[in-house]
């Protein structure tokens, strides 16, 4: 294919004109498709089915005679905490079992240090001013929802190959007091799907930082969720911040929405003791405790970290070919025609595509016209503003392997479309 | 049985002996017996086992076609929501169904209270000043440690046996803007047992109120939770409200956690749909929804109402005994005695017994001198203080019927103990 800004006007006029009647013939289809969210298939959560059925979903005794049933446990029962801080990479006393939902772990996180502070000897977040977080992007829409919605100014720093631009981040937390942390998802990042490499980890473990109560908020959503055979390796922060003497200075979190069930998994936070025992001296004022039965289930059903990564190939098994999927539609409709680039995940749940600037929004509009909905365009920035206006984010694990051809075929469509509209009119 | 107060101090020395005797043999047989925690019994627990078999447990898609192991559903699925309005007694638009604590969602609504106020005219509590809370005394110690977690200072009002004392209330209320709201048990009252009057509730509903921002925690924990054939009657609290013309001063909460399993119940919310419409635009910040899969074994398990009230005959035919098991003893132990007076619940988790003044810390500790270890006195008040040091609370649902038996022969004998002992002294 030729590079479309070596093409003449009448050539991209005619070439618009074909794109123009593909686009007609998807309309006349009358399709539906949702390609905005990182759910899992049904397919995939058939899998955890057993987790339900009479042999594991009946039982109720926790290895030390625990009654799940009853209350109690606020930092989860023993063989739970053992399984998900083997999951965490720290130890049994670094590791809460919270409920389903990792993201309550962190919003509540941000709303005990609004009100409470992150440590007992640090002033609450509402009686500081100008409180500022930092905001790698293209990032996850709900992480910075969260800052938006307590009123925390977002600095956007970009994301590159190996992890967030570090020399940015060294510079500003060094001198302004008022960056309170960092929003950071280090594997199979959303929606990038970028790991994070040892040098970036160190750095972020050893930067000098000028307030007090600076945290890292280590969201690990994909640390088992590969596409390929094995996994990608991620340094450990929470040793790496030990070793630099900043032990309090991460906390990390995981969930096994994308592995279990979404929604009724089992969700952890992890870090260094006493940011555990501060946590969890709060959080006895939230709760008697969380759902032990559904921690059970989980390790009767899943048993050894062995068992979640054995697990996970299944899942990678169904979602590999949908991924697969969206990279030749994106190669048979773009290559070479110099108008996108798009990631290749190794992991995670999505796809990340860049337009030229100042196309992404017209073309999502333009495919929800042909009955594509795709995740709105600046969504995966600070107060959902792509300076830019050109990263579109992709979520294939959903919908069926036919619907992801046809919706990135028309997604292909789109973006020449729109592409050639600009070139036109430049 | 004589009046100790009638006694001389030999008759008093001679009985303190004879009572020593008794406690000593209990201090011989060793026995270790918790009557601290409103806890259901395993036998209670097995009630629902049903809900987890195989026959309700791998259920997964609601009546709408929601898969509920799939994220999404923030106010619960559709016939979670209509069972529990009826059990609430309001719309389906006015309740939200949350995780498995209403202890959360409480906790939760202060913590927004606290960062993003009540509605979104009214300014954040963290932002006023003196922000206070009226706190009915004896009353569930939980509560009193969300406001002291929160610096928000508790103001004690006395329990009647219709209700708080309302007097008292109406006039804090009309002059003190400070005075943020009111912890309300209005049936089966944790500890004291006492249902709401319709005149308190709607005296509650019509009092006028400084504070724009004023809510009335409405925490109904014990709404099925009856000893006898027939629940007692309590009014409607947020139909009086809106009659009389302050649909929103009131927020309510119930929880299944003693009806289906502690802990890993469903809890849930009420209150106007302007109420429940701004939680749920602030909830949406902190979770894509809650366990739907726990929602959905809740509803094919009790189907309707009248199955939740049939499953609490069950209940209270466990519980009974244990209830009847307190009254004995100490009727054989204290009646005619005029050194204690206690409670004779028809629902709810607790006995609540009043001893001389100055006497319960002396009890609790004796009692635990010899095994039996009581809610340590004072937490049933705001800051732990018992300002008489006569309130002792008795949850005789969790240890067997044997232990009840023995544990409150006990509690008798340390009673008639540390009340001789102030008698001799005085």
């Amino acid at each position: 294919m030729s590079d479309f800004k070596n093409l003449g006007t009448q050539e991209l006029k005619e070439t618009k004109s074909q794109l123009l009647e593909r686009y007609r013939n998807f309309q006349s289809r009358k399709i539906t498709l949702d390609m905005t969210r990182g759910k899992p298939c049904p397919a995939q959560l058939d899998l955890a089915m057993g987790m339900l059925d009479g042999t594991d979903g009946i039982q109720y005794l926790a290895q030390d005679g625990t009654d799940c049933r009853n209350y109690g446990g606020l930092d989860g029962i023993p063989e739970a905490k053992a399984l998900f801080a083997d999951y965490m990479g720290v130890d049994v006393d670094e590791v809460i079992i919270g409920a389903s939902s990792s993201l309550n772990m962190m919003h509540d996180t941000f709303m005990r240090a609004m009100v409470k502070g992150v440590t007992e000897k640090t002033t609450p977040w509402m009686k500081q001013s100008n409180i500022k977080f930092l905001c790698p992007s293209p990032g996850y829409d709900r992480h910075f929802f969260i800052c938006e919605y307590l009123g925390i100014e977002m600095i956007k720093v970009d994301v590159r190959d190996d992890g967030p631009d570090m020399d940015h981040i060294e510079d500003l937390v060094a001198k302004d007091e008022g960056i309170k942390g960092i929003w950071c998802v280090p594997k199979y990042s959303n929606p990038t799907g970028i790991v994070y490499s040892d040098e970036v980890v160190d750095r972020l473990a050893n930067m000098q930082v000028k307030a007090p109560d600076f945290r890292i908020f280590w969201d690990n959503a994909y640390a088992v969720h590969y596409l390929e055979d094995a996994p990608a390796e991620l340094k450990n922060i929470l040793s790496a911040c030990k070793q630099a003497g900043n032990a309090d200075r991460v906390l990390m979190w995981g969930s096994t929405s994308k592995i279990s069930h979404a929604g009724s998994g089992i969700a952890m936070m992890a870090g260094s003791k006493a940011n555990m025992d501060h946590a969890k001296k709060q959080m006895a004022f939230q709760t008697i405790g969380p759902d032990k039965l559904n921690q059970l289930r989980h390790v009767k059903f899943f048993k050894t970290m062995a068992g979640i990564e054995d697990h996970m190939q299944k899942h990678a098994a169904i979602l590999k070919p949908k991924f697969d999927a969206v990279q030749t539609a994106l190669e048979n409709e773009l290559a070479g025609k110099n108008i996108a680039e798009w990631s290749q995940p190794r992991g995670g749940y999505f796809v990340s595509l860049n337009t030229m600037e100042g196309c992404a929004g017209s073309v999502v509009d333009l495919a929800a016209g042909a009955g594509v909905k795709l995740t709105p365009a600046g969504s995966t920035f600070p107060y959902k503003k792509d300076p830019l206006d050109r990263n579109i984010r992709i979520a294939p694990s959903f919908p069926p392997l036919e619907d992801i051809h046809q919706a990135m075929e028309l997604v292909g469509i789109c973006i020449q479309m729109v592409s050639i509209e600009k070139l036109l009119s430049s």
